[in-house]
């Protein structure tokens, strides 16, 4: 698959068991050099000596190894990487790649864009969420205390790297997270993929398809991302579920749910809202609720909407003051509703 | 006149007094919203009330002011900016304004590049370093303690502002180090410059004809980077002089010799050494000395030249190993020598 972005265009390779035929991938892009490697203490456990084994015999190798979790996507993390490229002796004809899930894709791919005034790299999403949606489309980003993705930059890698085997030894945790966004490509842009989910129905059921699965969700994102590079208009439609989404996220201070989980309550909350108001054909909340459920997802997190929304006001997207919330027209059709914080007035308990 | 560079083309303003209407320059670019002014304790004081007098009336407008001279230029007084932008609620469709110098306008270049991953920005430079070489070209950097320009992006601003006016309140010092760059445009790409350089001879009869002077650095600046933006080719004649130039601004730890005066040096020592090897039409050297001498610019620090080249290493142009110098073949027709810091070896005291 291949993301067309004039001089920024790149290839997404999808395939089980591709993590032992790296290099072949790697040498395609990249002939000769220095490779530096980031992941996280969790991934390279798992992963980190057979990517660094195979890319040793061609490239001299160096690895960075942050903390897994959330906390490492911090402005405050960047020091240890440039010092890391600078002690490696990284110039900017050698390349970074990205081993691990979206806190270590976002933020290696953001000094990857800055060292040097950027370096080439290569994403190599090892979690499903990961695969299927933060390691396409170029937004790389770190959090400041002051909240999420606020400093960050359109940088594309040169090669994605999809292994859907790695899902194996993901802990299902993980799993569910990356069925929000799943989901929400079957309901924002597929009806096919989203009868798909309905008719698998669980997780056992959904692993064999799960490469041809990632795969449609990888091509509608881009798809949505060659439309539109910078986020101005079509790739809004990607934040279906957000607002909410954020605002619970930030309510719990990003402790009690996952992203996928916050999603999931955010796509069926705002669907259940719109259908009342006439925007959405009815039906369309019930059925995302059921596959939800069926993903072992949750649909809603008992507060009330006013208490969140007060945070809508600090989210990063709407500091413009006007509100664009993403509405489903039916099952795999959406679009760009312009509205206010008001819009969740009346949704009483989310 | 223009930079044409497809979707991120902005125009370049160059005329006296401009700083007392800048206004209708701004309106232009910006309809409506928020503004961030970013400057540094000393530009403020003389012009930040003029510019902000200006723009009150028609916009929300914010500033935020850093300690003068380099240490501010550092990648840890970036979340002193983002959180000013925050705090005023800038948004990604709202500006940001630098004004000032060199330092000025590369972080806050940064700052926007990577504020909500990318903000419009406007250059206003107040130094002539800044007029006629950092404020246009789109390279944005900070510094890390490791060194110099170490995280940066490309990234374009919408508009500049060249007063030549306020280069009467600019101290001497920092107009003979701008005087550094404006005799190099010469040197590589403009014969004409260079003798009208030689023939004026001195600051007090150069002042009159200062506004055409930056029009033309900023007009070879402007074609150069059309044809080479991400400086991978002919942009690396804009570097002539500054090999050496940066290993003594880093022999000397930034504190003795300014970046124009550095650059001074860099350019008649490198263009003695390539006569000496043929490389360059004899006599160019003198001629640029006098030039030089005539702008009150050092041409020579009185370093052997071996001390300085083990810096040369850590240069992060010069991290692939080999070494490109920018040589003349006479004045004003400038090229590309690949060679190895060896170049340097019989260069003796520079």
């Amino acid at each position: 698959m291949q993301v067309n972005l004039g001089a920024n265009s790149y290839p997404i390779v999808i395939e089980n068991g591709l993590l032992h035929k790296i290099k072949e991938q790697i040498a395609e892009i990249f002939p000769k050099g220095r490779i530096m490697v980031v992941s996280d203490d969790s991934v390279f456990a798992l992963y980190g000596e057979k990517v660094l084994s195979q890319l040793r015999e061609f490239y001299e190798c160096h690895s960075v190894i942050i903390p897994h979790g959330e906390a490492s996507k911090s402005f405050h993390m960047l020091p240890k990487l440039y010092e890391a490229m600078l002690e490696a002796k990284i110039s900017r004809s050698d390349l970074i790649i990205a081993l691990g899930g979206g806190v270590t894709g976002d933020l290696t791919g953001f000094a990857a864009a800055t060292y040097l005034r950027g370096v080439k790299y290569v994403q190599i999403p090892t979690s499903l969420l990961a695969q299927v949606d933060s390691s396409v489309g170029g937004k790389t980003a770190v959090d400041l205390p002051q909240g999420k993705n606020l400093v960050g930059a359109f940088y594309h890698p040169k090669l994605v790297l999809i292994d859907p085997d790695v899902l194996k030894t993901l802990p299902k945790r993980y799993l569910v997270d990356g069925m929000g966004e799943v989901i929400k490509y079957g309901c924002i842009k597929d009806a096919e993929l989203f009868d798909k989910l309905e008719q698998a129905g669980s997780f056992a059921d959904l692993m064999p398809q799960m490469a041809e699965m990632i795969a449609a969700c990888v091509d509608i994102k881009r798809r949505v991302v060659e439309k539109d590079q910078f986020d101005t208009g079509e790739r809004m439609l990607l934040n279906f579920g957000h607002t909410l989404a954020h605002t619970i996220e930030q309510y719990y201070h990003y402790e009690r749910e996952s992203h996928g989980e916050a999603v999931a309550i955010g796509m069926y909350q705002i669907t259940r809202l719109a259908e009342e108001k006439g925007l959405t054909e009815s039906g369309c909340a019930e059925r995302i609720r059921n596959v939800l459920q069926a993903y072992e997802l949750p649909y809603r997190c008992q507060v009330q909407a006013q208490e969140l929304t007060g945070a809508i006001e600090l989210d990063k997207k709407n500091l413009n003051r006007n509100l664009n919330v993403i509405l489903l027209r039916r099952i795999g059709e959406s679009y760009i509703y312009p509205t206010a914080s008001t819009f969740f007035a009346e949704a009483g308990e989310v």
